[in-house]
């Protein structure tokens, strides 16, 4: 049977595609288009380009199209752009830039992998030479080759996700002030605001100006120099501006061949990656796949899906009955000398689907060493788990910390693709020595103060909920020494240190909650196990005075 | 009713049952007994106290008696030994040891959790002043204290295990000149002989000498220093001697008391971990568990499970109905600058219950990266995996790497705890930005190489079985440059790049079996495939001449 394959686009999942195509099959004929200059390169290396943590430009060509193709066999063709998918003919237009010629290709399967692009809307003044966006080598050079030949002192960054946060990291690390602007209340939109607290504090303390739940109104510029006008009436000039406030999918070809799409413009598949045409396949950021765990349609731009699409589908295309089982968004990054990671389900996205906290799922905070903390170096995470109720389902997974705040994220997504409840988590047997982790690794410590909330050993209440109470009938308790009190305390607390607790219990009022708070957690659920069993009602601050602080901070 | 538990021994098992039981049971009286002075202390520290790795003694106490007290009401006897356990009487006989004292202690319930000691086997000279074992604080006072007031400029450590291993590489941190002596060919048992050679290499490059495959038949000692002489009749002469070759459980209380025991001395426990006495329960190093893969019986002793097993107990005690699922073995070290970890089943083990390779299971070794290569400090790992055929079970994993190895095992780890197979790994959502993973992490490349095999798209052969082939009827293809081979090659191997392959497949005897080599086996791969697409019988040396030449360095 001739199988005659051509992949649009040659980076994540194309490439992907191409060489697993022709390991799967040595005789089909594979034509790659790119209309860039480069395929196979490395987006997410970029952003480290720009610091001179990457210090060799070639490192980020993965693949040249000569490279590949004596490796591969495959037809790469750069600078063509599929500009038409001709569906009933089987064919696709191409134009070829350096040539400056059109012609048609046609083939048995087609597939795309076009990607997404940034967005780069309509405000007033973006158009000035100093603003950027970051996706393909051209505009790397293009912001590199600007910071060379001019004077770069000072750098804003619009939009505060993983890649803003990533430029922000690398033009500090050149030595220049920059300043983030980002509309929402947080950066970092895969976790909750709770965890992005701690990054805020963290990148304020590097001397990052951060600016949130902010827009940009207009950029005025006098030819060297560009003004950021926000939409509060911030004025912050910038040698530089990196505009990074989304993606949308490049799905213009695929909605003109009357591929069906979705209301965000990304290209329906069926869990075999093919398209409402059953000769053509989609992946990678351009495709709508199934969140894993709330099983609704969502748009996860990120290479571990691209590539693993990509792959998946030239086994499809050769007659193997793959399925792609969804995406859990599990993603990391490198915020200065923190990480955070996060897989799974967030509060945001829950909420908006209609969850509630307490009645569909609940939320710990725990606050454990990446490892013994006799063994030099501990670094303490800041780990927030979500489960469903009473199911004890693990829903997601957010980590804020050092080393080995990754690690913690992937034992939780490999465990939720096996649909695992927090009683599992707390079972798992993983390796301990002291440089590494404890006896009872953070993952298992949060099954097990999830479990003994969902044994009823322990009601608790989040550091968001405390302004709501009654002090006529609660009252906070912080069991912490009185030396760490001198640190900072929640206003109103009463402090009577956990060691002393069971001779004091009875300057307590029985008649009123009594709101545990201890530096994580760990002492005052000890203390609300005392106190519950002498007949006290007793909660748990999550998180403890580290998550209230952070919060408040 | 009345509840009150006694519980022997005041480490790792015993702390936390004690912990655990106080909290899930404020009004149980609880007696701890210690026959040591010191409760709660890190074992696992002590190498690295040691090394001056950890620096303050302090640290390695992580409780004291009055602490624990005052935290958990817990009646801690230091210094009391348990010397008879009186199963009728449901009491236990102490040996006060400060008062000299002798006297009864009655339980409703009774948790032993005396854990193992280090052999000391009766070979000649094994007295002298200088030959230590590592288990406690006095060990580790008494070996800090010899190296402090002797000029030990040499030490030779018996056992090859992670203690035996650990000891070295602190010792060798303090200047001191170390020799590793072992009776099996290899160290670090839990993983096979084909991963040890990694470790073999690394060890023996910092300049440790290490022995193989020889014991110790008597010690010489002059009165300062001791000469051990081995099996083989070496004479090896050093100033300070550690033994560490193993552990024996410290079970002679329960066989004095009549409780059923293994013929290793194991302490035979069910699944909630209760003895054969109704009213005792055991943890820890004393106890026989169920291995997870196998569902055989064995014993682990390490700390992870120990103190899940004594925060199990507690519960149990309480009258949950908790069970304990076995344990899979994972575990950690770090030896010198890389790691070696592994959960489940090695080969050793395999084998010895009779499982055959290629007939109930296979392993890959293959050799990621721990990031992006393009990210600054990528270190390559060489990973091991164990699969069952033809389900695909995944049956264990072992890694020898640098940072992020501990990652993949956890990783793997829980995934055989939901029973994963290879078909799982491959699609596990890991995180991946640049300084983490790469966009297919290591964990998902080993779920792809096995699956090719089980797919029938590869068959592969191992390094150690290159020795018995017919060179009439094999061929060995290194598709590696010719720069590379010029570091070296696989004997009789001829070369042609893969590059080059489509174009000089007809320089190929059809009639061999050709089995592939390149540098860790990706090229390999795609050579396979070419080949057995065009007809050639071909297969995969797996891990390549990365996994070869540490197998015959
Ligand atoms: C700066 C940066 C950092 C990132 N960091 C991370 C990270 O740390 N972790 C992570 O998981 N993800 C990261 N990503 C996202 C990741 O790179 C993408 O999710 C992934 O590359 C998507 O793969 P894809 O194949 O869908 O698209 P791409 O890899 O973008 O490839 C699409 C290609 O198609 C080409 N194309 C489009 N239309 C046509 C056409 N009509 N004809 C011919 N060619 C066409 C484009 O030129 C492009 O080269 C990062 C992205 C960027 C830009
Ligand atoms: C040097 C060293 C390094 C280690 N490193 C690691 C590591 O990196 N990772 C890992 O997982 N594991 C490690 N371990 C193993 C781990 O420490 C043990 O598996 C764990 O401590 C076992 O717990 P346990 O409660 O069974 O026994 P233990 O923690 O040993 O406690 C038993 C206690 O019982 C007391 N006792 C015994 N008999 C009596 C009696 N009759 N009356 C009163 N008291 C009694 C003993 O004095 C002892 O203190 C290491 C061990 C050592 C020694
Ligand atoms: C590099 C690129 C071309 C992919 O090519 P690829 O050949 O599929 O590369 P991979 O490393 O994923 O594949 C390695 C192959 O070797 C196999 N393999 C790996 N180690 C092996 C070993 N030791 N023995 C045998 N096979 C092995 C794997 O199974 C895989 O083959 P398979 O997919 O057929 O199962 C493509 O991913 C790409 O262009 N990447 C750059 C762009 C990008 O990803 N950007 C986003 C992130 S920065
Ligand atoms: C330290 C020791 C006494 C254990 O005491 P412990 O109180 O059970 O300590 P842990 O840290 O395990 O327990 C923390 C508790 O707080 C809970 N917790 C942790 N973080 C929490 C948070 N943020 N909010 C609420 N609860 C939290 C956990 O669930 C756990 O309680 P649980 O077991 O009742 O569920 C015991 O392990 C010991 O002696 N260790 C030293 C010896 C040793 O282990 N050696 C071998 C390794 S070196």
């Amino acid at each position: 049977m001739s199988n005659k394959v051509l992949i649009i686009g040659g980076v994540a999942g194309g490439a992907s595609a191409a060489a697993r195509l022709r390991r799967v099959d040595e005789d089909a004929e594979i034509i790659m288009f790119e209309r860039g200059e480069y395929i196979s390169f490395a987006n997410c290396g970029l952003p480290y380009y720009i610091g001179n943590v990457i210090d060799d430009r070639s490192k980020l060509l993965l693949q040249t199209p000569e490279a590949f193709n004596a490796r591969f066999n495959v037809d790469v063709r750069v600078q063509n752009e599929v500009t038409a998918i001709n569906v009933t003919d089987k064919t696709v237009t191409v134009k070829n830039h350096v040539k400056g010629e059109t012609y048609e290709e046609s083939y048995d399967k087609l597939v795309i992998s076009t990607g997404s692009s940034p967005l780069r809307p309509p405000i007033p003044g973006i158009d000035a030479k100093n603003i950027f966006t970051i996706w393909n080598i051209p505009d790397t050079d293009g912001i590199k080759n600007y910071i060379e030949s001019h004077q770069v002192k000072k750098a804003a960054v619009i939009g505060g996700g993983f890649i803003g946060v990533e430029m922000a990291e690398n033009l500090h690390e050149l030595g220049i002030e920059v300043s983030i602007i980002e509309m929402a209340n947080q950066v970092m939109a895969p976790v909750d605001f709770d965890m992005a607290q701690y990054l805020h504090k963290h990148i304020e303390s590097k001397d990052v100006d951060l600016v949130l739940e902010d827009g940009v109104k207009e950029f005025i510029s006098d030819g060297k120099k560009t003004t950021v006008v926000t939409n509060t009436g911030k004025h912050i000039e910038a040698d530089l501006i990196i505009l990074s406030i989304g993606v949308r999918p490049n799905s213009q070809l695929a909605k003109d061949a009357g591929l069906k799409l979705n209301d965000r413009g990304g290209i329906v598949v069926d869990d075999s990656l093919l398209t409402s045409d059953p000769h053509i396949y989609a992946v990678g950021d351009v495709i709508e796949v199934e969140d894993y765990i709330n099983k609704v349609p969502t748009m996860v731009p990120l290479a571990g899906p691209a590539n693993k699409q990509g792959r998946m589908v030239a086994n499809n295309i050769v007659g193997a009955k793959e399925k792609y089982n969804g995406t859990q968004g599990t993603s990391v990054a490198k915020v200065f000398d923190l990480t955070v990671a996060n897989t799974g389900a967030n509060e945001k996205t829950l909420n908006r689907l209609g969850k509630v906290y307490g009645k569909d799922y609940l939320t710990i905070q725990i606050h454990p060493n990446n490892h013994a903390g006799y063994y030099p170096g501990p670094q303490q995470m800041h780990f927030k788990l979500i489960f469903e109720i009473p199911s004890g389902k693990v829903l997601g997974a957010q980590i804020v910390g050092g080393e080995g705040s990754d690690k913690r994220v992937d034992v939780v997504a490999a465990s939720i693709r096996f649909g695992a409840t927090v009683y599992d988590l707390k079972e798992l047997e993983l390796a301990y020595a002291p440089p590494f982790s404890s006896g009872k690794d953070p993952v298992n410590m949060a099954g097990f103060t999830a479990c003994n909330i969902l044994d009823g050993d322990q009601e608790i209440i989040r550091s968001e909920d405390l302004d709501s109470l009654d002090p006529e009938k609660n009252l906070i308790l912080d069991v912490r020494t009185s030396v760490e009190k001198t640190l900072g305390y929640i206003p109103g607390s009463i402090n009577i240190p956990i060691d002393e607790l069971r001779d004091r219990i009875s300057e307590l009022d029985k008649n009123k909650t009594i709101i545990v708070s201890c530096a994580v957690g760990v002492r005052a659920w000890i203390a609300v196990r005392i106190l519950t069993q002498k007949g006290f009602k007793a909660k748990n601050l999550t998180g403890g005075f580290t998550a209230y602080s952070a919060l408040y901070y």
